[in-house]
């Protein structure tokens, strides 16, 4: 049923993708490297299944292929970028690197970005930190899906916290966190399969407890990470505001429900206080805490700890953050990028489209 | 069942004890307020109900109340701060002044702290930072009580988060956090009442679900927020990992299964590996972002807008962080704090044994 695509020909597919609606050679290849990036990790929703929906945004004229970013203000450890309407793909690597060179002057950097787009997966750009010698962090908002505890109404998006930290032997810790109690791709899963969800991950649209993947149509919404109050709801929700503010109050973007979304045929929310969708990255310089090497051996030794970790019987091993989606990585590197028939199509029809071998 | 105590009364004693044991007026002063702050705001677990337990780590010898605090390392926005073996109610303030002075120059600070001891309720030393028109941040680690997912064994404290956002004409924004499905304290209430726990807080020792509330004297654990699997107990897990790593890796501190218990009658870890526990404080001036007064006056749209969400039916009204908190304070400061007998009886048998008045 899925169709495996080398990884090198879905790359080419994208990054022409990309030129074609105008973007620069290097800004392409920024964009599509973000994306597929996803598609790598495992994380099907948010890869090249969504490349015909940036399309979109373009034609509808939602996002900037051509964009003029500036740092509206700084000081030595921050900024807050506008990013004139780009490809968050684009965006978020600027803002990345911005916060990178100041972690080089100042031990830390902090970029708050208004005015951008959706950014794939957050990992993809806190990622960039690591490779640094540094800890990155990357935060977006997103349309609003999940309700807050005791909402009937949903007012925050599945708002995503990564934290990547670099060890020395042992691969990266890789944290990339939805805030809701479920993704909303896993979701869209359970939707195509017309499966019923667990309880826990929905409400419907009076707030009562719903197991119909369907729902999120019909006005229902996610619920933030605890599931409800017993179990800690006010923490997820309390999480998914935390991001929602650093992206957007901090660097004058959209909030709340205000937040634009990423399907080109929705309308555009009314009364929108800000600018475009808000992203927070981070860099933290490992050696402006401690020697890198002497922080990398402790890494190591606490990886080992926790994977050595006695395992729940039935359960095979104690993973750790990042894990699966490394594991996910080496496979499809070597074998492929599966991709659904329907995401194959709609490539397929993008491909006559723009006229860009696929 | 309660006695309530004016909260004047409570705070001199208890800066008396301090004093009693050796403080400085200057760090008994610290060290009661930041322990009060948890009795006000209505976390009973973490106040006055543990002065005995500080007084217990300084006979025993594992707390310094007379510590010769020093920066080891620092950046421009950075800093890793010996506490040497002080208070943590000492130690996370005196961090937190370092972050606020690193923000004053360089937009933000983070001070990440080796050889404390426990802190108290987070929210206090983040709200610090508030008060000077900045975000605040801080975390702790703490001895293991919460097992990772899939795991048998428990390798991470409750391990809280505290994020505190200034606002204009509303109050501030203050989420704190346990990365856990349920803070301890609320377990010690169940076992003092007898009474089961709500399935996923804890499992036994084997990893099996319980509802047991004295099943973490059995070996058994508190799960992570999230609870299971299903329901994204590896973003608690996560959640914890980050604060045990920002909190000890990057300081020196001790982490996972062998940070130091509260309780000085229990025995320490063997073979570990820093010093102390740690703590990671964090400051950010709002306006290395933007103007002061346009953040706060967004914030305070973001909070009206979600005070004035449409709530679940049979749910009074859907709650900012930090709410809940402030409420008790302003009950509190009116009417007193109430004890329950045995801590009453506790703070009673320590006044004789210390001669200081209750």
């Amino acid at each position: 049923m899925q169709d495996l695509v080398p990884y090198d020909r879905l790359l080419d597919f994208t990054r022409n993708s990309f030129l074609h609606i105008g973007c620069s050679e290097s800004d392409a290849d920024t964009a599509a490297t973000a994306l597929l990036s996803a598609d790598l990790r495992g994380i099907d929703s948010h890869g090249v299944a969504r490349l015909t929906g940036y399309v979109r945004l373009w034609e509808s004229g939602r996002a900037n292929t051509r964009p003029r970013m500036r740092i509206l203000h700084e000081t030595p450890s921050t900024a807050v970028l506008d990013g004139d309407g780009g490809l968050g793909l684009v965006v978020a690597p600027f803002a990345m690197r911005l916060a990178i060179k100041k972690a080089e002057q100042a031990g830390t950097g902090w970029v708050s970005v208004q005015n951008s787009n959706h950014f794939g997966i957050a990992a993809h750009h806190a990622l960039l930190a690591v490779a640094r010698d540094m800890i990155g962090m990357a935060m977006t908002n997103a349309s609003a899906l999940v309700a807050p505890t005791f909402s009937a109404e949903r007012l925050l998006g599945t708002n995503p916290i990564c934290v990547a930290i670099p060890a020395g032997t042992q691969p990266p810790f890789v944290a990339d966190l939805a805030t809701a109690a479920a993704a909303h791709g896993k979701l869209e899963i359970l939707q195509r399969m017309n499966q019923e969800a667990p309880s826990g991950w929905i409400q419907d649209k009076l707030g009562r407890p719903s197991t119909n993947p369907h729902e999120l149509k019909a006005g229902g919404a996610l619920l933030p990470l605890g599931s409800d109050r017993e179990h800690g709801s006010h923490k997820g929700y309390s999480l998914g505001a935390i991001v929602d503010i650093f992206s957007a109050v901090l660097s004058g973007a959209n909030y709340g429900p205000w937040v634009p979304p990423f399907p080109a045929y929705m309308a555009m929310p009314e009364n929108m206080p800000g600018r475009g969708i808000g992203h927070f990255l981070g860099a933290m310089r490992i050696d402006a805490f401690r020697p890198a090497a002497e922080f990398k051996s402790h890494m190591d030794h606490w990886i080992r700890r926790f994977r050595e970790a006695e395992p729940i019987q039935g359960k095979e091993r104690v993973l750790i953050p990042g894990d699966p989606e490394r594991e996910a990585e080496s496979i499809r590197r070597a074998q492929g990028i599966p991709l659904l028939a329907s995401v194959r199509a709609d490539l397929e029809w993008l491909s006559g489209k723009l006229d860009v071998e696929f």
